[in-house]
């Protein structure tokens, strides 16, 4: 368990730790994220749909981000970043997210929380801005050296390792996801393109196949 | 269009070439892959939950490969991989081949394809075998520098550029997905763990949200 998750007494209702050993498991059937970050006073969430874990322990993640955006910029001052798992019920606000720069934004205008009222909760490790009523959440620090910089340079794809994650234990508890008809609105979302996005509600349980002949 | 694949005669059914501009719509909603693999005489396929692209033009795509596999071993020597989208329908193959290790066989024994009997079709730009029956299938060459190979081995992650992509034009035609029920064998597969696969059978289509006052 998470040391510095399970120290925190007050999670939001039906949030709970996830073990750092089973964080990658959050993001194995690749969901679209939403990237938080804040540096100095300033803030930013925006949509992305190209994340995937590299390593299971100690948990690692690879993102994908733009260099035209605010993200970026915030991420490259403070070494930190949150990942979200929106569900369902969120599907309007992360498209919208995903729509707008913050670059597109006069300086001092309000944050694209405040603008879209996107209430947050405070990162139990690192005290990033984690949207209520996601379904889950990674607080990460960015991996730092020559290659990987060299790598964010030339594909976009940021390194960074899980320091605590959470989850709505209605929808993801002991390791597990549990995608039923009375969660739907936890279901993560899949971008298919255009603001249209699947969900994992149907599943099929796969087994193996026989081995042939009897050596 | 793809030159190569316009200039094949000879596709199976169905199987149209996908624009290399809409080749990472492919895989932008998080499915797990089959990489396919062969180099002088060997071949391999094994289930890849953990890809993602990283850019759109030219497309290239993020893929993560354990140093402990023969798949790996194969792409080292030969630079080209393709991946592979299975549908519903071939669940139970992918589970199969992502759970047994070319490794464990005895040199000579029969791979992976003849044992599950997995028929394929060559691929027309590098000649991947390209197991028949799948959503989509993408061509790729292993890009390869200082960073990249430094990665590769910190991370496990390959990066890769696209050179050719096919889908089944029964569930991807025009560049967008159309998942409905009577295409739910070519449903791609999201894996949340054990062989238990998300189908994005359900969709919603996302809105903006309105933006706060006149300004």
């Amino acid at each position: 368990m998470n040391a510095a998750a399970d120290a925190s007494p007050s999670l939001p209702p039906h949030v709970q730790p996830v073990a750092l050993g089973q964080a990658s498991r959050l993001v194995n059937h690749g969901p679209t994220v939403l990237i938080s970050t804040a540096h100095e006073g300033r803030r930013n969430l925006m949509a992305a749909a190209w994340s995937m874990p590299v390593e299971f322990t100690p948990p690692r993640i690879a993102v994908v981000i733009d260099k035209q955006t605010a993200t970026c910029e915030i991420v490259s001052a403070s070494g930190m970043l949150a990942l979200v798992l929106p569900g369902r019920a969120m599907a309007d606000v992360t498209y919208t997210v995903g729509s707008v720069s913050a670059h597109d934004e006069p300086l001092g205008s309000p944050d694209k929380f405040e603008r879209y009222g996107i209430a947050t909760w405070p990162g139990p490790v690192l005290g990033l801005p984690l949207p209520l009523g996601a379904a889950a959440w990674l607080e990460c620090r960015v991996l730092r050296d020559e290659h990987t910089a060299a790598v964010a340079q030339a594909y976009d794809t940021w390194f960074v390792e899980v320091l605590g994650a959470w989850a709505d234990e209605r929808v993801f508890r002991g390791g597990r996801w549990s995608l039923r008809e009375d969660n739907a609105a936890l279901h993560t979302l899949h971008h298919l393109g255009g603001g249209l996005f699947g969900l994992p509600a149907v599943q099929v349980q796969a087994r193996r196949l026989p081995e042939p002949g009897a050596g």
